[in-house]
């Protein structure tokens, strides 16, 4: 039995950059025909020259495929609007972190002062450049998303025009308030529709899937599964994969992120067969919501997967994947690229 | 400026077997005059044989340090009245677990029938044995704990004279609990009152703060820290020090444990002084209570603790402790045992 899935689109992807970049880049770009690249370089990609330099390093590592970058820049509140015009025609969303959240997160915001956003938020409003937040306070771990739920509302009413992506939800509060504002949106990861805290610490604990937001409770899954499930126009896909060095998961203090673009399209099939949701709901949250959602064209790739067990191997060049040597049901049989 | 504790002891202790005791037991051996010891091996220690075997290679491993260890027998619902009270003399309590749910569990109780543990019971309450049980259903990881306090009560009901120790709580819904029943008395570790799950899971992870029941939430330590401030005295201060090889604790699935033995009490100390409780309240959290619960009375030993900046080993004989490399506040200065 196959499957074939048309142009997936990662709408939340960490490629990293330099070694690293040219270790995993071709994981996503082998069966995704596009992806949401994150901004959190060391230093974040903060400039022109920067967004397009990136670009370039990035193409050259995905090397013969075929493959968009669909590029951000990191959230500054002093943007201005000579700036915002100069740059959109290179990016096609801005990333704004909490200062400190989660990686390489150190020089985002502090507060969520509305005044001291304005300027930038107007200008990206009237421009049409979405703002993608991983919205998370600094509070219990275990309560950070859903405290961070009156944020998004507060950015929400203060400008409705504006498009604002709640990033890479965990919780059954972020999903409700998806419906409560016309201009919230959403990606969810493929590890958030798998795992709980359950998978995480319940047992032994798993470094590979520690990751931020950390994994919720069971009701909270089913929340986002049932949003996923059943394709809420609004809600679409985005991997958060986010490779470490396998030394900076396994030691003392471990890393947070997990590495799932090898796997995340078979895993999904696997889930949307388990749960009965149908072929045309995943296409839509795996390509047709970000369509719509970013006003963008993904092209034209064709995925064909297929019902055969697959070892997810140890490594991908040094980067340990999510069920890592696990079976899963699903495999990639071949893909298409171009019309 | 010092201060002095007497005969300290530690009311929930892992000594482990073999090699790991000999690197261990004096950690321990050398600040406590005694420790109530856990029974779960490999297998777990069922007879008397058993016991008075494993007392034995304590008393080996501690060498020439005056420590009493206080045995204990791996629960089992078909001890007879017979074998209990040819057993008694060489026990203090003995310990259920639920099956599969921490280190060394598999044989524990499954499901929570009064009526197939009723003979034991009863026996045991006649005989004066206290029960010790880790409580925590097979629920979800936060929600584990809270959950059996439903157990509790129920065995705090059917055997009112059965003296109930709630082991190692981490739950305000166990504090409370205590002043429900009055044959139901808890352990509390030292981890369990410096550390949330956002110690744990909040920042990097940290395998090296994780321990079943994990780390709960601020105010679950608020309870805790109120109860074990005030020496409530149905509480009694109990380490859970369980040792793991550092491989096993850093890789990719971590097993769970904190080794508190060589600091726990310094840190007590920081803790006690840090939220303006007593010496007085220390004395009877560390000590005085546990006799009186138990029955027991601690050799004589003195703990001269002096408040001097002490930088944790890295290691004591392959084992990482809580707060290795990190500087707490006390430490131990001198120890004198015998009257």
């Amino acid at each position: 039995m196959s499957l074939i899935l048309h142009s997936p689109l990662d709408m939340h992807l960490h490629l990293r950059d330099e070694k690293m970049l040219e270790n995993i880049a071709q994981a996503s770009a082998h069966t995704f025909a596009g992806g949401l690249i994150m901004p959190n370089l060391v230093p974040p990609i903060t400039s022109k020259e920067e967004v397009v330099a990136y670009k370039q390093r990035i193409l050259k590592a995905i090397g013969k495929e075929q493959f968009t970058p669909y590029m951000t820049l990191f959230f500054k509140s002093d943007y201005d609007k000579a700036f915002l015009e100069s740059v959109s025609e290179e990016i096609t969303a801005i990333k704004l972190y909490p200062a400190g959240i989660t990686t390489n997160s150190e020089g985002g915001v502090s507060g969520f002062d509305i005044e001291a956003l304005r300027g930038t938020l107007e200008t990206m409003s009237e421009l049409g450049i979405p703002l993608c937040i991983h919205g998370e306070t600094n509070g219990f771990v275990m309560d950070r998303e859903a405290e961070f739920v009156s944020i998004y509302e507060k950015l929400a009413s203060a400008f409705p025009k504006l498009k604002i992506i709640m990033e890479h939800i965990t919780t059954k509060e972020s999903v409700e308030a998806l419906d409560r504002f016309e201009n919230l949106y959403a990606t969810i990861t493929a590890h958030h529709l798998m795992i709980t805290l359950d998978d995480v610490a319940g047992g032994m604990l798993r470094p590979h899937l520690f990751c931020k937001p950390i994994a919720k409770r069971p009701e909270d899954r089913e929340a986002l599964r049932k949003a996923a499930l059943s394709a809420h126009p609004k809600v679409m896909f985005g991997s958060d994969s986010a490779p470490h060095p396998q030394h900076a998961k396994e030691s003392c203090g471990c890393a947070a992120g997990v590495f799932t673009a090898p796997i995340a399209l078979q895993i999904l099939a696997e889930l949307f067969e388990k749960e009965a949701a149908s072929q045309e709901k995943l296409q839509a949250f795996i390509c047709g919501n970000a369509e719509k959602i970013y006003g963008i064209k993904a092209q034209p790739k064709k995925v064909v997967l297929e019902k055969k067990p697959f070892k997810v191997p140890q490594r991908y060049n040094g980067v340990v994947p999510m069920y890592a040597e696990e079976e899963i049901s699903y495999s990639i049989k071949e893909v298409h690229s171009g019309q």
